[in-house]
């Protein structure tokens, strides 16, 4: 997608150095457009962890780039438990992510079957390569079907522009390109359909404020921040026509973990009749769980990020300032899971289904 | 209650100039203990408009106190007319609460019987005291009713901590002394019951974090403070045993306008049988109007009180950072309404009510 008119990938190979791996590093936005190169698995792990890079699909995508390139730099005496160790490494950095563990898998499956040192590396290159083409894909894919429900809405409406209400960041920047959440809105506004996002901060990390709304801009997509109690407000007063979010894990019933808060968006539009939808690609599913509210491991992360906040002060610096008493503690979960009968439909590349086991492993026979 | 171990109330006049009347500039807490002298009308106005203080009683109380202010300067010549334009002035400056126009109206009810300009200002001066006095009475005499629900809580648990959760600041700062939400809270930690309370910081003026965190270690009561988005996740696990919230205006069918956000931690509640309780001294009742969503005015202020944050760098200077696009627009309504149907009870300083007319107006026959 665009920045300042340029179009990006979030993630992708130095096209004259493929040992080296280029990333935006979201923590400067809005404000700072910088990109980062990673080198070594340190690199990659400390690029997820400390969300540099964040999002289902991102986070999947630098962990198969991560993966080769501590191939490339494990040492030929104990291959084996070098690649252990950063597999190991790589999966510890973001627990509730489900795309990680799947980008791992998947490559320790691909190169299994390569015998030498530099086959495997080879074949790790080209699966990393992969990975994110098929992320970027399967989001492209997954906005047209999203772009069909925007569309009904839309006719309902007579043409005035539906109101989506959207919770953290599934944009581009949380995939390789398009996003999840937010690929049916670009293609609907690609295709002329009028549209406006109502754009949930997202505290404590305010992806929200600070990169669906940096992303909705560039691609010039009306739409209005809104602090993430504003939503059943809204909801209550007809103002929001439909939610749309993403997810880090889904099970195979349909249970959605997702950024902390999103249950209660989930709620309100229950209590409302607003349809929510969950869009995501197939690699985010995970097809060894039910229950998501009891198995989903939910993260969680300093106090210090809720305490803090950063931003840019009217003389252009970046500052971080102190919300609170310096004493109190506090409590800060990455996520928090919505159960499917808080949902409408999934939203993936291969089309809409309803939130059930049913119908997701009829859709998915060949993975679930 | 306590500040540094010294005995305050939010609001009170000088006892060396009682033509003066002093607040705690709330604005600054809680990295700073500033108080305030307002002296004409449009101080306290000013004070109320710009959120120096805010929380339904303490709107009220100030209210009371401009009043009188405003009949001491105002002309002999056209006294009706300049305390007309007060009571106006004072109304107007947030739409949502209620006790602000109790306030006014019941300071030009008390002064209508008096016949001389300096028997009016006297009048008005006792009433504003009156107002104080017994805002601070009632939220004394409705925490020990709440205290009871704590206490039964308690009993069920053998003694463990109550986990509470609160929205907002419903605390002492919100009223003249003890809170509404926060007040069975005091009590039954006075009375040795063991209680925990989850501090939502309250986007976007951080109300929670900056406020009812300040209060509740100020009093030594223990608390974590959480993003807004986190309690539905908490109750979904079990460790909210109830939830306590203040409001700003609540219908006589029990419809209740509380901050933003309000609404969504009331529909997590009903979802995960969690009882949800609104405290109030009966100021807050607007005895007018059944059907809160449709009929009680949302305050909206400026998109800026969403993009900019302020807070504490780590030199201890106070900085204002921008956490958004600079071209971003924003949305912020103050207030949402919590349907009667979510309420498990109104804590008033009568006792505890469900929340449906005919209970309220039967526990308030004389007011309804």
């Amino acid at each position: 997608m665009k920045v300042n008119n340029t179009n990006y990938r979030t993630i992708w190979p130095d096209p004259k150095n493929p040992k080296v791996v280029k990333i935006i590093d979201q923590r400067h936005l809005p404000h700072k457009f910088v990109i980062e190169d990673l080198c070594r698995v340190d690199d990659f792990a400390k690029a997820i962890f400390e969300m540099h890079v964040r999002g289902a699909g991102l986070i999947g995508a630098t962990a198969g780039f991560g993966f080769y390139s501590a191939l490339l730099h494990a040492s030929p005496n104990h291959f084996e438990a070098d690649m252990e160790k950063a597999a190991a490494q790589l999966i510890a950095t973001r627990p509730t992510a489900s795309n990680l563990l799947w980008a791992v898998k998947r490559q320790q499956e691909a190169i299994a079957t390569e015998s030498s040192i530099e086959a495997k590396i080879s074949k790790a290159f080209a699966t990393a390569c992969e990975i994110a083409d098929e992320d970027a894909d399967f989001c492209r894919r997954l906005g047209e079907h999203g772009k069909e429900l925007i569309a009904q809405i839309s006719k309902q409406k007579k043409g005035k522009p539906v109101n989506i209400l959207t919770h953290c960041n599934a944009g581009w920047l949380a995939f390789v390109d398009y996003g999840s959440a937010t690929a049916p809105i670009y293609a609907a506004h690609k295709a002329g359909i009028g549209v406006h996002v109502w754009v949930d901060e997202t505290r404590p990390w305010l992806q929200g404020a600070k990169l669906t709304a940096w992303e909705l801009g560039q691609e010039n997509v009306p739409h209005t921040l809104i602090p993430d109690n504003t939503g059943g407000h809204l909801m209550q007063h007809g103002m929001v026509d439909m939610v749309i979010v993403g997810t880090d894990r889904t099970t195979r019933s349909g249970d959605v973990a997702n950024k902390i808060g999103t249950y209660l968006k989930a709620l309100a539009a229950k209590d409302n009749d607003v349809p929510f939808y969950v869009a995501l690609p197939s690699s985010t599913f995970d097809w060894t769980i039910r229950d998501g509210v009891k198995d989903i491991p939910i993260e969680e992360r300093s106090a210090d990020e809720i305490k803090f906040i950063s931003g840019l002060t009217e003389d252009g610096r970046n500052e971080t300032v102190l919300i609170a008493p310096p004493e109190t503690k506090g409590a800060n979960y990455g996520f928090d899971v919505t159960p499917a009968r808080l949902v409408r439909g999934l939203i993936t590349e291969r089309g809409i289904t309803a939130a059930n086991e049913r119908d997701i492993c009829a859709m998915y026979a060949d993975l679930a």
